[in-house]
């Protein structure tokens, strides 16, 4: 794996590829710079790799197809190569994969199974159907071919801006392995860090071990780089060229996501904020030698997601709250209480009134005032005031 | 109003914005391509007008500070380049502004003052304090510096692609007025076409009844662009220079900020979201004579926004229901029918199961169950299948 290899991985794929933007982002520290592979065709930066790897099939392998495993954004981005180079694509997800990533995948043209309980048994399958049927497997990550096409990013970043550090999500580790390969290949100065979610850092530990570690379960927000075993072939780059690993806890990465959404107009997955993350709770700090550069690896969230991510992030900085309390059923009662809550400078969002409850007197109604506020101060200032004039809160 | 004017403006103020990215969004017609004004500083293209305005202040004016009335856009964009400037800035926001908006105003270190019913209110309190005060009140539209810099967008689009198209939203017109100065000045092949919120159309109405028009009220969710009455410089321009202008109603801007936010991985707020509606909704057309060019002229929505547009888009097009039934209070009641609902490939989200309530017979539960879905096809076979086999569906 050299330079060279990713250098010639860019011009194989440019014609097929977009050239992402990178954009800044305001923090207490200094300007952060965003590569923004959300806005990379298929959402996320797995479209390169697929290409630069199917870019080199034989007449003969494109002409038996290829397979992938994947619940996500390798699927994917196999799909999308596969439909513009022509060639038959089978992918299989996970049993129980949300139907939105399958109806992706299956608009690209790909044939979808559903089959296995995770994605362990899920590559399982398709790795025997691979050998029974002649079609490539294309791995998500452990292919020098893959790793050649991901590093093209870093060509981009360097082209683009000087960067003293580049940060990297880790999930199976191709996108670091190729951005480092790349970044030191150029500029052996360049810092290259690396990040993964704290209940899935399989990378981490591997190299603190010294060999290769599989984890016995994975558990984050961040699916796209929820892996138990580092690759063979990204794991010695891995440990080789990257500077450091970091991890972050899902709830540094639900706050990277709101982050990102509400102050940089931004739509990121788990995985794409997770290098975000890392800067937001101080364990990368900006440097005066030069940018540094987080890899927003995709943005291919389930808006449901996004929906719970917004209203947790709401109630936690206090500016939404939701307060519960009983009313004595007499006429006026609600409206007191609304004024009161109004009075603060709270805006009222929604009112639930419910006078039939197992656990109420007869006289008494419940109450659930949604509110917006403006911080965990006012919150405060609202329940004191309340409790202060007799209201029992809940 | 010419194109010199333009030309010069982008000068002034090149080091103080960023020059913003054009990404592509594939349309079954094609691709539309975007010019992303929500990555501009402060989340919008209005600190371009404000720079520009800002910069040709003499020392003195400079010295006696500025003033502007907004609830939005203009406020950031205002209180960013004073701060940048060294300027000293007050604001009037009219009572009732989201907290959001108030609090991102404030952090640019601008004063700001709640004052009025709505914005008209507030637009005579900042002119009337701005008389008192001897500060510069900064129109949000009607001025020609503000125009020449929110044309300078026109510029950046020509230079990075050839259009043949650019659509721009129109509030006060400003944005157009400039756009149209600029492209029709570089090359008038170019079409520029406007897209109005139905319910704040007033540029249309005013160049369809030959004078300028002020509406009685606007009702939309595109904030940003619910202007009563165009500018007396604005509308000149827009009638003389503008192809035709379009107009796009609530549900069609709230599905295309879903579609930017779910297919784009982009946020975007109303007025921003409004050019897009035009396309996704077929007013305006792609074309092979080039590329056509959205304007998303700002990414500031309310996240709670975001919260209820998702949930809607679910609801509508059926990849989310909720199915209220009543079941006999009998064990294993709940299993079977949550049983059912999954065998047909759909994923439960959550469930509400109420033993107590007013309207029900003593021997029943009430239960609610929130439940992913594929399409409205879907939801109808989920709902036949449940009726066919006794449930009542409520």
């Amino acid at each position: 794996m050299k330079l060279s290899d990713i250098v010639e991985a860019r011009e194989r794929i440019q014609a097929h590829i977009r050239k992402t933007d990178i954009t800044q982002m305001s923090l207490p520290g200094g300007e952060l710079y965003l590569k923004l592979e959300n806005l990379q065709a298929t959402g996320a930066y797995k479209v390169r790799g697929a290409f630069n790897c199917m870019l080199q099939l034989s007449e003969e392998q494109k002409h038996a197809g290829v397979i992938a495993a994947s619940a996500g954004n390798h699927a994917q981005g196999v799909a999308r190569a596969a439909r513009e180079l022509g060639v038959h694509c089978a992918i299989v997800m996970p049993a129980g994969a949300p139907l939105s990533k399958v109806a992706a995948t299956k608009h690209y043209g790909a044939h979808v199974t559903l089959s296995g309980n995770g994605y362990d048994e899920a590559y399982a399958h398709a790795l025997a159907l691979s050998k029974g049927s002649g079609a490539t497997f294309i791995h998500p990550f452990d292919d020098e071919r893959v790793i050649a096409g991901q590093g093209t990013i870093a060509l981009e970043i360097i082209d683009a801006v000087n960067p003293a550090q580049i940060i990297v999500p880790i999930g199976g580790g191709g996108l670091a392995a190729g951005v480092a390969t790349a970044a030191k290949g150029i500029n052996p100065q360049i810092r290259v860090i690396g990040v993964e979610p704290a209940n899935a850092a399989s990378m981490k530990a591997s190299i603190a071990a010294g060999r290769i570690i599989t984890l016995i379960s994975t558990n984050t927000i961040a699916d796209g780089i929820a892996v138990k075993t580092p690759g063979d072939v990204t794991y010695p780059i891995c440990r080789d060229l990257l500077d450091d690993i970091v991890t972050v806890g899902d709830d540094e990465i639900a706050q990277a996501i709101l982050h990102l959404l509400e102050k940089g107009k931004i739509v990121s997955e788990g995985a794409g904020a997770a290098a975000i993350a890392a800067v937001l709770n101080k364990k990368i700090a900006l440097t005066d030698d030069g940018p540094t550069v987080a890899i927003l690896s995709g943005g291919n969230i389930d808006v449901n997601m996004i929906s719970r991510i917004i209203n947790k992030g709401l109630l936690r900085t206090g500016r939404m709250v939701s307060i519960h309390t009983l009313l004595s059923d007499k006429p006026g009662q609600l409206a007191m209480l609304l004024s009161i809550i109004s009075g603060t400078g709270a805006n009222i969002l929604t009112v639930q009134h419910d006078r039939i409850s197992a656990d109420m007197d007869i006289t008494q109604s419940a109450v659930a005032v949604s509110v917006e506020t403006r911080n965990n101060r006012h919150v405060f200032e609202i329940r004191s005031m309340l409790e202060d004039m007799g209201y029992r809160l809940l």
